[in-house]
């Protein structure tokens, strides 16, 4: 990053000149300035030359098939695990060690990519990259020793495959997940003295009960020693913490007095509730302070990246430094190719408002935030029937159909028909009655759609952010998919394909989340749930690379301890999992053989139950059993990883959303941007699409557009509207970075660059916290 | 309330005589403004009656031996439980049925107390006596219905005993049991959508599963059917939501078909991962904004309360009001009686500045406050052994000894000492030579103190605030008496009491807490936990309300239908816990007969195992099968009041304590009273008293006192230092109001009373948030 700043201190140094440039270097500038601005646009901060040759290299960097590229290599990459022994689907080591290779290859060339983009110094510093070095290393050497002695037939560990999580990590397009990385670092020296405290007071618990309950002969439901060692007394304290032994493992002193009963209280007061409750709040603390930090960074690098682009572009008008429209005009060209000539022409308006043809700094810094905005630009036009043959569709019977659908019982008498199809669907649908009942009510949920479809304008109907629409339609087409799929292959009756059958079910259940979309409370908490949506994406991110890494270790620690038997089978090997160590143990009686470390969907799922937390200590007490009791230690680390770091920064960051969405509610937060494409009057909010107020408002709009008004702004743009992407489907991130920009006064030009990449979450307190922001 | 300002208004209009009032007169207006300020100091709302047998009254009423008796009663009431039948100690219904009647006299005599203190009007519009004199008149109906059906030998329900935490909340002292209850009925409009939404994705899914797994003639671990009726399966989904039946739920068809995990999977992260943390969000958001909101109501009625006291006692000197010193000096006396005179002598320096003889209206309404400071004077003074034989302790071995004991090393050789000891208690002490290491390390332990003491000023180190060190000395000697009291025991050794021996056992290891001491971290974490602690009891009275409605709903419901067995029972009759339904059922394989309802202490551990949610489906389960399928709907109501509701709130509060403790460490938040004391010199700060600087320090400042300074302030105080209760030891409540109090300007009265006791939770919020406080 400073060798960007350099490079363009560089540039800054030549002396500028006031007439137009020659065309080539012209064509130059633009490329870099479209850089900077594109750069800012999608938050990128990857610090690039500024050599002509290394400016194309960059933009071929950024394409979108290079990135597609290598999210593809790294699929691959991490799924060879299912091919790899202990196989899903087994292949030979030869073909997964050749496409390990190719996909290391691929990473490796990306790497040099970069490294003729950015500036040498950079690259060596950044610790991203070494990584990637390394573990491409690593790797290679892995697969060479592991082959070598697979050749003479020799079984070794391939420990490399552990690294694989590195590629998705630090190739920078994975910003996200390393932000949340970063996160759980900084958190950890906080917690980590929690975490002492909590064991300290674990052991002193375990202390306790030892020497109240370990002489006392005492024995568990199985009929085993009650708390007579230390260790595994401290093992099952550790998990009462988690809940999942309880009340089980306070019975047997229960049942001997219940003064004891009062020990166990005050452990689960103290380190359940108390405890838990504490490294939530130091996770949360931690990831709000980080989260602030990282946006004031991310909105002063954008300031910076723009008056880059700014310095770049300028010419003296005046006294004032300005960027003529025409070159505006290439360069927004440059940085969006698809532009639309009235979206472009919309962005010109409000960056030049007076039309003075040049846009002054102030309104230059503002276009990366303007080609962000998600406009929609849209014809206005009747319903087609109402062109084609007016006299069918303003006949007072259409009229009247048109005013019945947009009635509100309509919408009730569909409600009470989707409870009726559900109390059906519960039903047997064995009886034929029901199955034509199917039938019915499809072809009534048909009809609603063509009716809706008859009333508003199919267009704006289906628009681009009509998210609730399409979601009803999609359902409605899917069920009628799945219903004719379902009699095909009944009457067919020969061919009976059990997941077809299960989809076509889960469809037809599906359809009754309509009511979703009838209730307006409930569809405002499912709107701020999918605002979450991508930002859980993140956190899928984070939980595969955990999950990759500890599978591959139980992979190699656990597989083939444990197999699984048909249900079916009762011989004496199926009931303890095929192994003997299993007998008697609670693993075996749950019957949790399929629970196993045998190949990487299977890890998967157990790791799941581990993150669910409930009966893991029976899943590690089995697997301490077909090993060694430090095994435990496996499930033990995956507790605190998975339950108290990362399902805690989840609940943190679910919290932190939903605070947002309520605050949003009560207040008005809009950019000067929103405000100036609402002043030209071309902006349509998201809440008249809705509910059929959308037509009859652009009626309205359309006559008065039509009347003599003689705006010529508004002549300019006649006939299209642009909607502006709703707030509500904004991510946190996003409007964080909003609020924050809002605050940054225009002039502003921040701190310089080495200062921004060096804040730390502290400088952000306020000295003397108010009352407001406090509680 | 209105009633107060209305008795007040009525008397500011009565004309206010310039010259002194006639005795009699003014002792009224002092008791009266007395009692303004005392309100105001313990944040006190009553509104009573100004006429001058109301205020005596009014003083009765608010005396502490009547609180106490009232407590008591409320106790007795609550605890009849125990006594009645199912009886942990069983009393015939005559001696129960007496104590009642008595505790409702007392209940009685307290309400008509405060109706003759409080005006008319106000009384009959509270609700909260409306409902204690409804809940007096059920249980002396239900009582005489219950007695006379016993009378010719019908056995009916007791059903008014449900209502008697009705007293416990209702009565005015209360308050913070009644915030947290305002608190979640405010909380019930929003959370019943999001509780409605989740309820329809329990049941889609239900359907689904129903649809999906129904037909497959599975079977469970215990050979019951998988999943076929719809009702079942809505509960076992629920469970799944509560976690406490993973992975058991999804076992057999998982078994069956690893495709069906995935339904699990999405069920998982929908309805127990995001739904169960938008539950947390939404119970959060609210109790912030009512926490806020409360605490804004409180502080503008205390400056109200304070206007009014100001009201009466004001005189005019010059062109302002103020109160003369003679009238502040018999005021601050009536309204703390036991204050002393030095302590009085620093409050009249602080409020009247300028020694001009009276007190002027900002610094009056200070009082309360200023009052509320926990102000310690000290007598500064040498050691006691300096003082008696100076020649032994300033000689160099006894200052070789002051050094060493000050020294970091010290600490560290206790520090392994202790751990040495901890490893001695973990192995077993029947060997005779462990048996006298205990004996070595409490000897070891009592010189420890016993040094400190030699090092520091006793009453120094001793001091009313000094936590860490009484805390180190109460668990030594409570270890010595107990190891003392073991040793008599095992040598008389005919009486063997199990419950001494283990208070002795647990004694000995919570020496090891001192560990806590030596770490500065770990200190700082319990010291915040134990600023939580009062409010944590809040908690525990909410708990014991909802605890004990559930307690007598289960005991009337499911009494006597499980009996417990001794566990080396092995009868037909014992393993099913008495009851044959039971039989093959998960709740008697477990042994968890003693968990029933047979007596009120049993409830409660029941419901403390239902609280930790583990294993609450088997308790339901066995409940239902001894009564009916519809007693799970008594546990499912108690996990969504208890689990959902009330330890949200629990987690909320904690999180939201310890941001507070987060932004304080940052900042200095010093309210002007505070100032003062400091600018007076007076002033000590907590941190000086630890770790021996105290000593050095107040040496240090005594030798600046003897000199001629000649300060005439500070002359007056001589020899005396007031500390201020460290913030460290202060509530989250009390840090708010304080906050919000130094936001209010001190010429600012607040608006008028009607407003301040309508405020909604939404006025508070700005308008437009800004990014600090959003995020």
């Amino acid at each position: 990053m400073p060798g960007a700043g350099r490079a363009a201190g560089v540039r800054r140094l030549r002396p500028q000149p006031s007439e137009e440039p020659p065309a080539l270097e012209e064509d130059q500038d633009l490329l870099l300035a479209a850089a900077y601005v594109s750069d800012a646009q999608y938050n990128r901060n990857v610090p690039f030359e500024t050599s002509p040759r290394a400016i194309r290299l960059y933009y071929f960097y950024n394409h979108w098939t290079m990135q597609v590229a290598i999210y593809f290599f790294i699929c691959v990459d991490l799924s060879l695990a299912l091919f790899e022994e202990p196989a899903l689907f087994p292949l030979p080591f030869l073909a997964t060690s050749i496409a390990e290779v190719l996909c290391l290859i691929a990473f490796f060339g990306r790497l040099v990519h970069f490294a003729k983009v950015t500036p040498q110094m950079v690259f060596w510093k950044d610790t991203k990259n070494i990584c990637i070095m390394v573990t491409i290393a690593l790797t290679l050497i892995d697969l060479i020793i592991y082959g070598s002695l697979e050749a003479v037939n020799i079984h070794s560990v391939r420990w490399s495959r552990a690294l694989r999580p590195v590629f998705l990590i630090n190739f920078p397009e994975s910003r996200q997940i390393r932000r949340t990385f970063r996160s759980i670092r900084n958190t950890l020296p906080d917690i980590l003295y929690v975490f002492l405290l909590f064991m300290f007071s674990v052991l002193i618990f375990s202390l306790m009960a030892l020497k109240l309950l370990g002489d006392r002969g005492l024995r568990t439901v199985e009929g085993l020693p009650y708390f007579t060692n230390i260790l595994e007394i401290a093992f099952e304290l550790y998990v009462l913490v988690t809940t999942a032994n309880s009340p089980d493992v306070m019975m047997p002193a229960y049942n001997f007095n219940w003064w004891y009963s009062l020990y166990f209280i005050t452990y689960i007061i103290i380190n359940t509730y108390i405890f838990m409750s504490v490294f939530l709040a130091v996770v949360y603390n931690n990831y709000r302070k980080h989260l602030k930090n990282e946006i004031r960074k991310l909105a002063y690098l954008k300031r910076h990246k723009m008056m880059e682009a700014f310095n770049i572009l300028k010419v003296k008008v005046g006294s004032e430094f300005v960027v003529m429209e025409a070159r505006w005009r290439r360069l927004a060209r440059t940085v969006m190719p698809h532009i639309s000539s009235p979206h472009l022409e919309l962005l010109l308006r409000i960056s030049d408002e007076g039309q003075k043809g040049y846009v002054d700094k102030m309104n230059f810094l503002r276009l990366a935030d303007l080609l962000n905005i998600q406009v929609v630009t849209m014809n206005i036009k009747r319903h087609p029937l109402e062109e084609w043959m007016p006299w069918v569709y303003q006949s007072s019977a259409s009229l009247l159909i048109q005013r019945m659908v947009r009635h509100r019982i309509f919408v009730w008498v569909y409600d009470i028909i989707i409870l009726i199809n559900a109390i059906f669907i519960a039903l047997d649908e064995k009886n034929p009655f029901i199955s034509y009942a199917e039938w019915l009510f499809l072809s009534l949920y048909i009809i609603e759609i063509l009716l809706k479809l008859y009333t508003y304008e199919p267009r704006a109907y289906f628009g681009k952010k009509q998210f609730w629409n399409w979601f009803d339609m999609l359902i409605i087409v899917a069920a009628l998919v799945a219903t004719v799929a379902n009699t095909t292959i009944q009457s067919a009756s020969k061919y009976n394909s059990q997941q077809v059958l299960d989809i076509v079910l889960i469809l037809r259940i599906l359809r009754l989340l309509r009511v979703i979309v009838s209730i307006q409370r409930f569809r405002l908490i499912v709107t701020t749930l999918i605002n979450i949506g991508p930002t859980i994406l993140t956190f899928g991110g984070l939980i595969l690379v955990v999950y990759y890494v500890f599978a591959i270790i139980g992979m190699e620690a656990f597989h083939g301890k444990v197999r699984f038997f048909d249900p079916n089978f009762t011989t004496p090997d199926a009931l303890v999992c095929g192994n003997p160590a299993l007998k008697d143990s609670a693993f075996a009686r749950d019957r949790y053989c399929k629970n196993n470390f045998n190949d990487l969907a299977s890890s998967f799922i157990v790791l799941m139950e581990l993150t669910v937390v409930n009966q893991w200590h029976i899943l590690a007490d089995g697997f301490a059993l077909v090993t060694h009791q430090a095994a435990k230690l496996y499930f033990i680390s995956f507790h605190v990883v998975v339950v108290i770091l990362i399902v805690n920064i989840f609940i943190a960051f679910i919290l932190e959303a939903f605070f947002m969405a309520y605050s949003l509610e009560k207040s008005e937060v809009e950019t000067a941007i929103e405000r100036k494409i609402q002043e030209l009057g071309v902006g349509i909010q998201e809440e008249e699409m809705h509910d059929g107020k959308l037509v009859d408002n652009m009626d309205a709009k359309d006559s008065g557009f039509s009347g003599d008004d003689g705006d010529k702004q508004r002549k300019a743009l006649k006939g299209l509207y642009f909607r502006i992407a709703s707030k509500k489907y904004r991510t946190v991130d996003a409007l964080l970075q909003q609020m924050f920009e809002s605050e940054i006064a225009p002039e502003d030009e921040g701190p310089p660059l080495d200062e921004i990449l060096n804040f730390s979450p502290s400088d952000i307190y306020p000295k003397v916290p108010n009352f407001e922001n406090s509680a």
